[in-house]
């Protein structure tokens, strides 16, 4: 029996103050090695156990090099024990001796926490084409001092972090084959990409246990609906990375396609990485708000992801947002630019409560209600194109004096 | 015999102070109408005879009223007599109200002038979803008072701006088939969309002898190489159009593609397009600085072109050009997720004379040599791919403070 989407979805709880070391049998660490001028830059996580390992990585062409050392890893036999990351360098566009130093950093950290190479993962997010200072990562490394509370998830998060201006954590919880299964999640992640201090990366735990193969399917579904639904300025990192490690502990039945409640595990990861996403859009670079679009009757969810991609990446959507100027011509044209045949007289608008257009046509509104409105945190465009039973969401923010700023000046 | 390309260039003259009425036979007007608040908004271009037409418009699904006449009015016998052109007001998403509208500004304008209705052409540029002002229209129409001197272009010229900071003239001259040709445009465009005030529009006149069907196509293949190699904003608006006028005024033999000197004309299209592009994105909304991308190396010419704008509509890369930061990790990124298949290991890479990168890798330069020079008025960013022998080029220009003020706070 199929049970419905909303009786899934009410299974899921969000777990409060729960974070990337909640789920059973993860540890997790963060300190200060110098690669960055003064903030933490240098973080793992690890597992009891080596854990069913999933990722996907950004499209660039471009990949930096601790990407292809991550792949290596998991391709050995899909299992991942730690993970090391570092801050203030993404160790792209470094050549040989780039792909030397992620190996190096796999190596130590195996030796450091007695576990196999293989077992480990290496991320990196900061300044494209530098050299890696590798004596302060290496001197760093025995510096990792494991915990599993709160304050470790806590230096970890921020040891990940560079034009980020908050910490994101996720941690949500559901039963699964009778038993408690938890999920937590490190985030960072501003500009898309700003390859001065840039890129998107998300380490997610679970103490569920799932089949290796199923949870790589799992993810790369999810995250088309989730991480590839945020755009901060339309640029793709040469090192985004999501990384998903199910360690077992919770000690449920394994996982597959064909357990009873793999719809509910889809909804704990969904809701997971939907999470993750929404706090990385809400964080872009210079962002006062976040924008939610969710675009409604479209004939497939893709075509309506990407009807509702191209609102909310809209520089002009995204300025009128942030000049709390309720300008549905800005949303229609992004609807007719999208790529998604539509047709052009039959779409309702509407931002918050307030109806701006009814089949392509104005309706009367209030432009000091709808100002009003768009002073709030979180703004929902709601957008219904009538052409089929299909809908999707992407979440964005608005482009304000702050982005420019931050991008224009950064190394002056 | 096939002439080489530098060859044909020779032949093509930059018109000093000319103009859209400099080609034989033209004339043109602007006046105003109330339409904006205390700018001219209101002008016509007249051909003595009718002239062969060609169009080319937005790709935007949702497309304003004036686009449907226009190309009503071409598809009966492909000539254009003259055109009426307002700005303030767009006439896009006003339904069957704008479509009277616009027929009854193609029926005004061909009394006044005692032409016929189908040899009239409309545009329209402003405001997405407001119903025309008709009355202030129809009653300047009578007050269209034609002229062929440079001070009648002007007031065309700036009764079709918007948010554009100057006038946009071209002017280029040939011999073909033995006789000058002159061609002229007046252009307007400053955010490739901005809703409110916008749109991308360009008048061309040439009082050269064509082929309906071969300048349509002429036109056609030109457009991809120079109107659609800009970006301000990445948004396409609803509006745009480009129209070319051909006369015969200048009584050359007809020209087909079959003629001689086609490639000559072609060029003379070529540059008159190039030149009214470029003054696009260098008038970009809050724009300091023209940015042109010339990509080498590629395999054909469309993926040079696509690896060109995808570079200088990269937001990253508009506020380090901004900054004056030579940021070539962004540059190289944004290559990377061009969706052109590239050999992440060959990438050349300068700005004006310095280079930044050889095969990939960073080269030792000056930072202060680079953040002088990218203090210039006009940014040239030169890619080679290494993977063959086709070239091209995009241009657009910087994001700044401007362009967030302009867009954030245009109706408060």
């Amino acid at each position: 029996m199929k049970v419905d989407k909303s009786t899934i979805d009410a299974q899921i709880k969000e777990v409060e103050n729960g974070n990337v070391v909640t789920p059973k049998g993860f540890q997790a660490a963060g300190i200060y090695s110098g690669v960055k001028r003064s903030r933490k830059d240098l973080g793992a996580i690890y597992s009891t156990t080596p854990a069913n390992a999933a990722a996907v990585y950004t499209l660039n062409q471009i990949q930096a090099a601790p990407l292809h050392v991550t792949k290596e890893s998991i391709a050995e036999d899909g299992k991942i024990q730690a993970v090391i990351v570092n801050s203030g360098n993404a160790n792209a566009c470094t050549g040989k001796q780039g792909e030397e130093d992620a190996y190096t950093m796999r190596k130590e950290l195996a030796e450091q926490f007695s576990i196999k190479e293989e077992h480990v993962a290496v991320a990196s997010t900061g300044i494209i084409g530098l050299d890696m200072p590798m004596d302060k990562i290496s001197s760093h490394i025995p510096k990792l001092d494991l915990g599993e509370t709160t304050a470790y998830a806590e230096a970890f998060g921020e040891a990940i972090l560079t034009t980020d201006t908050f910490k994101k954590t996720t941690c949500f919880e559901a039963v699964i084959g009778g038993k408690t299964v938890t999920m937590g999640a490190s985030t960072k992640g501003s500009g898309m990409i700003e390859p001065n201090m840039g890129t998107m990366l998300s380490f997610i735990t679970t103490d569920a246990e799932v089949d290796q193969i199923a949870l790589q399917q799992a993810l790369k579904k999810v995250i088309d609906q989730t991480f590839n639904c945020i755009t901060v300025d339309g640029d793709t990192s040469t090192n985004d990375m999501v990384l998903v490690l199910a360690n077992g502990e919770a000690q449920n039945e394994i996982l597959t396609e064909a357990h009873e409640d793999w719809d509910v595990f889809i909804q704990l990861l969904t809701k997971t990485c939907e999470h993750a996403a929404k706090l990385i859009a809400q964080d872009g670079e210079g962002a006062t708000k976040l924008i939610e679009v969710e675009v409604a009757g479209a004939k497939t969810g893709e075509d309506a992801r990407k009807v509702a991609k191209s609102i909310v990446g809209s520089s002009l959507v995204k300025t009128a947002v942030f000049g709390t100027d309720a300008n549905w011509g800005r949303i229609i044209a992004a609807i007719g630019y999208s790529g998604v045949e539509i047709n052009p007289a039959t779409i309702d608008m509407a931002i918050g409560s307030i109806t701006l257009l009814e089949n392509s046509e104005t309706v009367e509104f209030s432009e000091s209600e709808a100002t009003s409105y768009l002073q709030e945190d979180v703004i929902h465009i709601k957008v219904d194109l009538h052409l089929g039973d299909r809908s999707g969401k992407a979440w964005g923010c608005d482009l304000t004096y702050d982005y420019v700023k931050i991008n224009a000046s950064y190394r002056s």
